[in-house]
């Protein structure tokens, strides 16, 4: 069982130097295993121990809210999609659900903020729906502040009952939702203060014309804010989704549970669960460097250096379920290889 | 049961396309997986049908052998960590083991040239040794001209007997031999024209001392060839398991088997085996961008885009395992997924 403890709790810094110890006296150059070695201490801080066994046991939790900016043509599917999509979560048969069987990870969809009728019981389902979807934040906020903070209790309860189900050693975040490049692009702006332009990308691939309107829709919103907070930020241009997963966020760090990013969106949350709490990026892992153009200045923003290289911009959290065979790999690594002495191998 | 073809049959074009159109009818905007979905095409083209189930069954095959120009002090590690090494991988207890584990792959070794007695039988271990270790190219040819023949069938007849236990999906292909990046950068700079500065590296940690002796034997060595004959090439830098793995991605074509090509030794391996015969690029998949410097020429050189950003600089065919469950993924996607229409979705 995890116990809650205070967010700011430092992580295991000594298990992480045991971990380094440990990785430099094993039958390899030092360091020759890169950012594989950095994943094997960084799995031993977040955790404050070196693993009893090889990490094997995985979620992905795919957070599913609508968007009203889709009204102002900022996207190039219609917004029942995010429905439609839920749908084929559920019945396994969407990109995430392939990749997920691939590596051995169950997927759960947490509904926040979809529109329309809730969905039917199901056991892959959370329904911890805060509102039906957000307002088009081109007309006025995006949400109510009270929203923020319930969606980010949302986040937070589907993140605790998916631990409550199984104890998984790490966790995959991902997304769903049509229209949300726009507002994870305006909340990225807000947050850095990077140019919107630098920000605004295809998503699942805009028209030309679709780009210049999200891009004025974008640049037009941050303009109204004049805030760097992140709850008047996730308010004004937020979307349930991406703030319950800001949410589950903050809740992997108390309890010390790593968790793998997807893409821009899912980075977008990282941003505002780090805004609010600093030593949320502690317990977050970056799998990928997405073709979607703001997420460098999202990485770049957290400090995060990602593992896949697959130009993936698809969202529903399928990036970070490919990468998640390399935490087994570093936890093996640690565990089962021998070192030199160990193995009566020479040293260099 | 696979048939021996000609080397230059082509690929399965037909089946490529057809892999092509059912990925821009899945429900997902088209390209989204990038590289993962380009992987798809890949395997079909290569398999020149749709795979019947996903990819699951893998095996690494790890060529060995020993380099006398280690005696130029070229390493930072002794010549019998060579031998040591492979011990450690039947014995399960090495890097590649550990990940192999993870990903659900065997692991077998080819002793090609290690120095000294042969290995005791072992279920892991085919034993086609060449030669003792290759001999020291900075004072004659590394081997004579009739065991580049014999150490390209011994590679082919090591591939043919891994497969003939098993009918894997696709081979990991990885090398042990210390000094190897030497001879490496010596072939790769003879193939491409490359100035040996470029794609000499520190190997596994060699001093700045150790780099200049390295980078001077190099130069030297390439030098006197004048010739980009691979055989020649072969003759006179060549290491018996570098030029073993050249004949497993020949017997990789002839096969029509993916091969997950490892580092810098392998690539150097590609090379020769493109400049032996062009299309046996066609089976081979560029696992990783390693650290090694000159890993960028033979990428560039291959013409292949690699899936992993890792920083890996280890060899033993890690990174190509950790990519293996990409293939999985690749697979899976085309297999598994639903069209928009047979998922009720709405079209973009």
């Amino acid at each position: 069982m995890t116990t809650e403890i205070p967010l700011t709790a430092p992580l295991g810094e000594s298990a992480a130097a045991a971990a380094r110890e440990r990785l430099d006296a094993l039958t390899k150059p030092r360091g020759s295993l890169g950012k594989l070695e950095a994943l094997a201490v960084r799995l031993c801080a977040i955790r404050g121990a070196r693993p009893t066994r090889p990490y094997r046991e995985f979620a992905v939790l795919l957070a599913a809210g609508d968007h009203g900016v889709c009204a102002e043509g900022v996207s190039a599917y219609p917004a029942e999609v995010t429905r439609q999509m839920v749908a084929a979560f559920l019945a396994g048969h969407a990109a995430i659900n392939a990749i997920a069987r691939t590596v051995g990870a169950d997927v759960v969809v947490a509904d926040v903020g979809v529109r329309g009728e809730r969905f039917a019981p199901h056991a892959a389902l959370i329904d911890v729906r805060v509102a039906d979807g957000a307002a088009n934040f081109a007309r006025g906020a995006a949400m109510p502040a009270a929203d923020v903070e319930r969606a980010l209790a949302a986040g937070a309860a589907a993140f605790g009952a998916l631990r409550s189900r199984r104890e998984y050693d790490a966790i995959a975040l991902g997304e769903m939702g049509i229209g949300n490049t726009t507002s994870a692009a305006a909340i990225v702006a807000a947050l850095t203060g990077a140019e919107p332009a630098h920000v605004v990308g295809r998503g699942t691939g805009v028209d030309d014309a679709g780009l210049a309107r999200k891009r004025a829709v974008v640049a037009a919103a941050v303009a109204g804010i004049g805030s760097r907070d992140p709850r008047v930020v996730a308010a004004a241009v937020g979307g349930y989704e991406i703030v319950a997963l800001a949410g589950a966020i903050l809740a992997a760090r108390r309890r010390r549970v790593p968790v793998v990013l997807d893409g821009f969106i899912v980075g977008a949350a990282a941003l505002l669960a780090t805004a609010i709490e600093p030593s949320a990026v502690e317990v977050c892992i970056a799998a990928h460097r997405s073709v979607e153009p703001g997420h460098a200045i999202v990485l770049a923003a957290l400090g995060l250096d990602p593992l896949l290289d697959l130009d993936l911009r698809l969202g529903e959290g399928s990036g970070a379920a490919l990468a998640l065979p390399l935490l087994g790999a570093a936890t093996r690594v640690l565990l089962e290889m021998k070192t030199f002495a160990e193995a009566g191998v020479s040293g260099g």
